[in-house]
């Protein structure tokens, strides 16, 4: 599909802006979801003169994380574009993957007699992982010809980055998975990766080195080992010249990964709105992310989600002013405040267009979506649909 | 799936009559699609008493051309059994097709000082275009053994078909694509495509040496090259005695490929069903193509379409007089006066027989399907379902 996508797609000057509210899909606490408890008149009405529908993001059933979500709502099958779990926490830190590139996700750790004794050093508060970090990246900046750096995350968890051409990430974890285990080195999968593991093993040894004097994070274990993953870009795909307006740094970065250009956002939904108004002019495709009803979700809060969408909700006017040839509302994937995590629940989708089909939904729910014309249906679908709108598809076949 | 619906398919005596209005599918236009602005009170009554849904002929977002929809609602892959620009031009100007043929599409053009000049021969009026396809095929009736025909289309198309055991069509086109370019000859893509080269250059230099006193048509240029594609039939896969009722010879020469008798049907939609009635003994299966409705909508014609709509209506009680086992009501692909062309938007269907489902459905429409207990599903599952309602399909499986 995604080939026949890619023959058919052309370029053309009309626009597409997808508004993608993060965990958007809710459940029914006291009878409403958090999209019907919400005040949403804008999306209401929007959702009446739109084609309305709901998305599977990867296949019924499955609850997704960010990446896989992204891809598949961005139209590249999420069961053949892996993302190492490495290479999305280095986006969510916000480290730029290049083509020489490799990353891994590490824990600091605490190593006695030769035992990991602890997988997360007494979980050491963020500020000491910080100071970590400065102390490694101050004192190691390359081994055996790699560049190395490190990024502190929450807590012991922290991302390193090695820098060397030729690099291969068909490596085993250097991480023993269990307490009271001794320290494992990661092994290549593959002759090619030889290297490549021992360059990781010797930066470890070096790291444990530095700090073999203190008591709780002692050592490090790393895992997740993730090249820059090889992926067509937006601009190969569908010939659109993409802009990515996100305030966090995975969303950011995951757009990166599909070639989109990343636009300096701000921190607030009216530095999103802002920043697309801004720029309408420069790009055909604009990626619209707002993050704060994912964490609401996250956070079991289902009044603070039910105030991220009214609050979305009064920026479609905006949206609306612009004129955009193209304009979809959906979410990535579910993160119901009932369950306190992403689930498998499909996204409730709208599409207004010109050419959008009216169907039987008059206002902008779970429920309502059931009623579309677009029916349930797999999210990769949804770039092909959202670039026919647009008129950026020719037609297939005579 | 076809192979498995190919591995239960049984013969029975039950009887489907799958009814087409070509570009069925509309979009609203002062707030009404054609199908709803027409007055079906029959096809009301038939769809509120089927089961309805929606159906994208290849995917969703993706517009296909009358080769792919149609392969695909006749139970065909349309990304394997791909269709040549040939063949399909072919078809449309009704050439029979053998095993031994090949086929391409035909340009006149001017030659000027070893260039071409105009690639559409300052598109001579179709008498011309006949008069010229006489003189061609009564001067030149083979070339290296073998046979060759030229068919005239409309201004400067026509359509030529060469005879000879063992052609292959890896060719190249003949066809410098833009003006003022040489002269361009086919080349094989593999080495047993070359005598098939030789013998389509031949023709071309034959053609130009019998023209080269004209002052535009002078030349032709060739493309599309198709050889007969190998597609198993409808009574191979499904066990079917099938016949095509239709107008006009595009949707005859694709009902051949898979296999049906083509029914002499006339002109007129009076002509299709009393085809229908009179054969109706005949065959198990029946394909009833209404063209107008795709012309209509082609033409930008809104009330044009809702006639042909209007008029189809009227013969519903006729289909339902034989009391068809399973009578379908759908379209290939949806072709909106909106637009004046084929769009990518689904098609409503309705299928009636004694094991269709109730729905809410109560009017054929395609907001009304919207609700219809078939969803919304790919257009290749709907032979499987006819056969099904109709018996023809034995369990899977114990």
């Amino acid at each position: 599909m995604e080939k026949i996508v890619k023959e058919l797609s052309i370029q053309t000057d009309s626009k597409i802006v997808l508004l993608v509210l993060d965990g958007l899909g809710g459940l029914r606490v006291d009878g409403q979801t958090e999209l019907e408890a919400a005040k949403t008149p804008n999306l209401d009405q929007l959702a009446a003169n739109s084609s309305c529908g709901l998305t599977d993001p990867v296949s019924m059933g499955i609850t997704p994380g960010s990446g896989p979500a992204h891809m598949s709502l961005f139209g590249y099958d999420p069961l053949f574009y892996l993302l190492g779990r490495g290479i999305l926490e280095a986006l969510g830190v916000g480290v730029n993957v290049g083509k020489n590139d490799m990353v891994a996700r590490g824990n600091f750790a605490t190593l006695k007699d030769g035992l990991i004794i602890d997988r997360r050093a007494g979980r050491i508060p963020t500020n000491e992982n910080e100071k970590l970090c400065q102390k490694i990246n101050n004192s190691i900046q390359s081994v055996m010809g790699a560049q190395t750096v490190v990024y502190p995350g929450k807590e012991h968890r922290f991302v390193v980055k090695f820098s060397k051409h030729g690099l291969m990430d068909s490596l085993t974890d250097a991480d023993p998975q269990k307490e009271n285990k001794p320290v494992v080195y990661s092994q290549a999968k593959v002759p090619e990766a030889e290297e490549s593991a021992r360059i990781i093993n010797a930066f470890t040894d070096k790291v444990t080195d530095l700090l073999r004097d203190n008591t709780n994070a002692n050592t490090v274990m790393l895992r997740g080992f993730s090249k820059h993953p090889s992926i067509p870009t937006m601009q190969e795909l569908y010939h659109l010249k993409a802009a990515a307006i996100a305030n966090y740094p995975m969303y950011k970065g995951l757009a990166k990964l599909v070639g989109m250009d990343i636009l300096d956002a701000g921190t607030s939904q009216e530095d999103l709105v802002t920043t697309l108004e801004e720029h309408y002019n420069d790009y055909d495709f604009f990626y619209v992310h707002v993050k704060k009803t994912d964490s609401a979700g996250e956070d079991g809060n289902f009044s603070a989600k039910v105030a991220v969408i009214e609050k979305t909700d009064t920026y479609i006017p905006r949206f609306l002013d612009l004129n955009p040839d193209v304009l979809a509302v959906t979410s990535d994937h579910s993160t119901p405040s009932f369950m306190k995590g992403h689930s498998w629940h499909p996204n409730p989708i709208l599409i207004h267009a010109r050419t959008a089909q009216g169907d039987p939904v008059d206002h902008f729910s779970e429920r309502a979506c059931c009623f579309g014309y677009l029916g349930r249906f797999h999210a990769i679908h949804v770039m092909p649909l959202l670039l026919a709108h647009a008129g950026k598809l020719k037609k297939y076949g005579a």
